[in-house]
């Protein structure tokens, strides 16, 4: 019998695209490689921008800087797109597509803004498309949803899925530090970009949930906005705070049902009990805990970011594509499930950790305590910090709708002795968030 | 288009079988299974040992007394086994197999003991064998290790994959209790069982890392004995010698390459730092970590047991059964790798705790320090612990080769003054086990 090939185009050779390649030219690899993907996989080329840039690892005659040919070419069946963007990207794994050739991406903004039309695409033209690495970097979580729990009834996913934002964090929490050091320390390790608003403002993490919204519980891809609370306002005191009270401060990216119908989707920091499995979730890992209605907790754990690991979950799904264009199958897209409604985030219900500064002067606390009453946020605890002009004072709240305390915090911010508000930080709690 | 319809024979109805039916007749979950197998499922029959017995959830007309009959009926496409035991499950997945009917089952025992034999016979007839409920309970590990890392050159795995030595490890880390009490407490709620060797020995997990490192590193599952240590010799001080030196104490299941043609498998309790991972799979969780050459770290918790947890897991496999059987594809059984070399665990070097009980009078200290010297074990640190008749010396070595700490102990407990040898911990650091 003679082995099939499947011949590989890459569009990208930046630290994901190199890497993959290496993996894919190792000839200490080739063997397991050709067993997994029943097939052996051939690279035909690799199209950058610069061919005459040397990029060790990739033999010269490989590189093109014609992406659009290779992405049109007959001469591949799975084409591989790590080189990340929107409008470019999106014409080159169309082109695929649209011709019966698989595409695998690591593009987390192009699969959240146009991932549902994309797999349609390529399932009525018999392809495949898969995008392990636009989420976790090389924890294998949309696999699984798609596989091993694709019968199961998902309750609620909550991901540390930004390496940034939870580094950050966890220097907070390990250092004492407040956010902007810890921030200078993220930019000076590589962790940060100069401008770090895609990922401490939760941006990148709310993309991602989108992605994971769409695996676990039937959801669209199609530019969606969802309620999104970044780390920028998080301060040491918020963080000790947490810690005393059995807590760790995460961004999380939560989607959930609510009730029988709804669906909430949103990004934002929260108390994790310190007994938690995220709560063990360090540096700049990023981890996936989903909830199934008989599973119970599970949680998949691993490097968010780096071009190996990354390059490993695009391995993983070149394998997938493989073995079905082998056999002849396309793995059907996911599931769309339309009945599930949008619940806002003001519907929520939660307990919330709320900091103010205040001046340190009688009558304040009445004053602040007459707010929350009246927009039927109770108190359940309230401590104070400091003395003198700097004063704090921490809230934690009963169980509140999201609207109202909003609505809480907005008139806070007018109250004379407010100086200014801190963080808002749900808690989560057991089963609640 | 009509749709496929596959048919499923279940044997057992115990916690997992009758949950797995009540997954499968659930009205409300039924389109999504539909999507997610690419066919309908139809139960065809249960078969169990009493058939007037009552079993909600489960049509009495579908149950059979005559799992035989069943196992080689024409009449299915899978063949789901969750009744345990070794001869007679056996018997029934190889007349499936033997017709080409693809089986699924949670037997651990049984693929440990004859899992390639079983595939190669599924291969053969064009057969799935697949078995993710047999490790880790509601975790989907081996599906992972079978697809996403299929590519992956794999370094190590080490599982929590025992709830009952977890959850009793768990109790005396948590409340300081000693080993009698947990244990105590496990079989009050139902965690242990009246005769605990099986999980508290380790045994259960040895069974579990063969079939892990079948799939991690394509060793035969073919009946081998590796090495076991069990936690029945751990004591509460030995908890809190861990805690104060920053680690937890886990029962781990181990397969890891040693240089580059060596692989070891073995359980043993262990010394986890406490910022690992490892180190928050609280209770009767189970987990897996697993070290790639270029993934890094990834890590899977979930469920080790449960009806219902572990019903998912052979849900899914069942999802991925039927799939194949409509595309007329079957996945190949694992690799197998016999390049690798067995790896003695005398062979093996690694940081030590040792305890000991010894008399409190002059000169102990330097005669058990002769015999560490003896054997080329050196000495890190060491604490000693009351006074009086009841002393214990408490030893940190550092590296060292497990057979020269094996005949340390050997003849410790012939020296007069010690009384008894208390635990012998391996220390997890960094890299190194």
């Amino acid at each position: 019998m003679t082995t099939p090939v499947i011949r590989v185009g890459v569009i990208g050779a930046g630290f994901v695209g190199s890497a993959l390649v290496g993996l894919l030219l190792d000839a200490s690899r080739r063997d397991a490689l050709e067993d997994a993907a029943t097939a052996a996989l051939e690279v035909v080329a690799v199209a950058v921008r610069d061919v005459a840039k040397s990029r060790p690892g990739i033999p010269p005659a490989l590189l093109t800087d014609d992406a659009a040919s290779l992405a049109a070419s007959a001469d591949i069946d799975v084409l591989v797109e790590v080189a990340g963007g929107l409008t470019l990207a999106r014409s080159y794994i169309e082109a695929a597509l649209s011709r019966g050739v698989s595409v695998v991406t690591a593009n987390k903004a192009l699969m959240a803004e146009r991932g549902t039309a994309l797999a349609r695409l390529g399932h009525e033209h018999g392809a495949d498309l898969f995008y392990e690495a636009a989420v976790g970097g090389a924890v294998p979580i949309l696999r699984a949803l798609r596989t091993s729990l694709a019968g199961e009834r998902i309750e609620r996913v909550m991901g540390i899925v930004n390496g940034t934002t939870n580094f950050i964090l966890s220097q907070m929490t390990s250092e004492g530090s407040d956010y902007a050091p810890a921030l200078a320390e993220a930019q000076t390790r590589g962790y940060a970009e100069a401008d770090p608003t895609a990922d401490v403002e939760g941006y990148d993490a709310a993309a991602k949930v989108l992605i994971l919204a769409s695996l676990a519980f039937g959801t669209e891809l199609r530019d969606e906005q969802i309620a999104r609370q970044g780390i920028s306002g998080i301060r040491a005191v918020d963080v000790e705070f947490a810690r005393r009270a059995g807590y760790v401060i995460k961004l999380l990216g939560v989607a959930e049902r609510v009730g029988e119908h709804g669906l909430s989707r949103r990004v934002h920091p929260a108390m994790v009990p310190a007994d938690h499995p995220l709560a063990a979730v360090h540096g700049a890992m990023n981890a996936v805990f989903v909830e199934g209605a008989t599973s119970g907790p599970l949680m998949w754990l691993g490097e968010g970011a780096g071009g190996a690991p990354t390059a490993t979950a695009v391995l993983g799904d070149v394998l997938d594509a493989a073995r079905n264009r082998v056999s002849g199958r396309h793995d059907v897209p996911f599931m769309v499930d339309d009945t599930l409604e949008r619940v806002p985030a003001g519907d929520l219900a939660s307990v919330f950790y709320i900091s103010l500064d205040v001046a340190d002067e009688p009558g304040v606390l009445a004053s602040v305590a007459s707010v929350f009453g009246r927009h039927r946020v109770s108190i359940q605890s309230m401590e104070q910090f400091g003395v003198g002009n700097e004063a704090r004072l921490s809230f934690v709240t009963h169980r509140a709708l999201t609207r109202d305390v909003d609505a809480t915090i907005e008139e806070l911010a007018t109250v004379e002795s407010v100086d200014s508000i801190g963080a808002c930080i749900r808690v989560i709690d057991g089963g609640n968030s």
